[in-house]
């Protein structure tokens, strides 16, 4: 029983990676660099966001993933950034994660010709979305201080999917009884070597070298191929 | 293709509310009483066990759902109450939320004669744990402060599906610019009427209205028989 339902699951994770890919070609054509953009519900991506693509030296835009609702989307469209909206939530009660199939279904809603920055906003989750490729260039997650230190332990697929990890709230650390070496050390007991940085999206500490980065995907996807 | 989709999810569905049942039938026939206690990863499930069981009028036990490794297990299992393990990550990349068939797998090594009430935690996620019943009785939600105000309009089913929603990390309000009012006008919003808890796992403040409310179950489950 247990084998039956681990091979259905291979099967969908090898469907998507052949929707991923394609997606990958269609954003490789029109010269767009992809950023899947994922973290625990309320982590602070779109905060994060606010911030970063203020003043972002590339032209970006971004796919937003929720469940339900487009509130995410409504703050970030204050950006004059092009914003998608896509729901999971049809169906049944809602997808957890995005997957290839359906950032496939927005493409063609997608401004890819006005952008060479595409961000994906995933559903706020640790576990799935790190399962399913999207047909994105690079995966960066943010974990939020609050969170405690264990969690790349608990969630260690995530925080190894990730080329870069936003370590975020480190304003509130004063007030909370984490103990950030120590989640910098479990960090680096699941992902040898990961790119991390310390942020507040609240008090924008450390967010120019996010948006520094973000700003170089372009060039660096660019090279690579 | 999506319709195709949508009936394979619901025959899981389905098959593991079949499943959900036997569950129950086997923890009535022990007489015990079961809550299945959800949140998003760090929102403070295990602290506030924690404090909960210390002292909790009825005999507990935990059954304890992770992706990987049991480093709450290890810390319950201070409390002297019986914990049993269950990781989701065997096959592939993990599963995202506990389902009625691994609980199942689990029931043999539950020592439910001795035993009233048995404390599942859920993986940390706020969208699949919502979808499949594992058999319990009652089921627990977290949502820290820290998450901000949106998360019941976001994350509609988790909220839904819940007889209590316990609001924690309320220690941190003064630190965040978190709407708390808003919040419960959220909860409100999608679930009307729905029992909310304030609470502080790290101060204690409204744990003990929260452990009152925990030791009541089996009364109230034998009640409805």
């Amino acid at each position: 029983m247990h084998r039956t339902k681990v091979r259905v699951v291979e099967d969908a994770l090898d469907a998507n990676n052949t929707i991923a890919r394609a997606n990958r070609d269609d954003f490789d054509r029109h010269g767009v660099a992809v950023v899947n953009l994922m973290s625990a519900p309320g982590a602070g991506k779109t905060r994060l966001l606010e911030r970063a693509l203020d003043g972002l030296a590339v032209r970006a835009g971004v796919l937003e993933g929720d469940v339900a609702g487009s509130l995410d989307a409504d703050r970030l469209s204050l950006l004059h950034v092009p914003v998608t909206q896509l729901n999971t939530g049809a169906g049944f009660g809602g997808e957890c994660h995005l997957d290839a199939n359906m950032v496939r279904s927005a493409i063609p809603a997608l401004p890819l010709d006005e952008i060479d920055l595409l961000v994906i906003e995933n559903v706020g989750n640790l576990v799935c979305p790190a399962e399913f490729r999207v047909g994105e260039d690079a995966r960066i997650m943010v974990c939020s201080v609050t969170e405690g230190e264990d969690k790349p332990l608990k969630y260690p697929l995530m925080f190894r999917a990730c080329e870069l990890v936003l370590i975020n709230k480190i304003d509130l650390i004063p007030h909370l009884e984490v103990d950030v070496e120590r989640l910098l050390a479990n960090l680096e007991a699941v992902n040898p070597g990961a790119r991390h940085m310390l942020v507040s999206a609240r008090t924008g500490e450390g967010v120019d070298a996010f948006r520094d980065w973000l700003a170089e995907v372009p060039a660096r996807v660019r090279a690579a191929a």
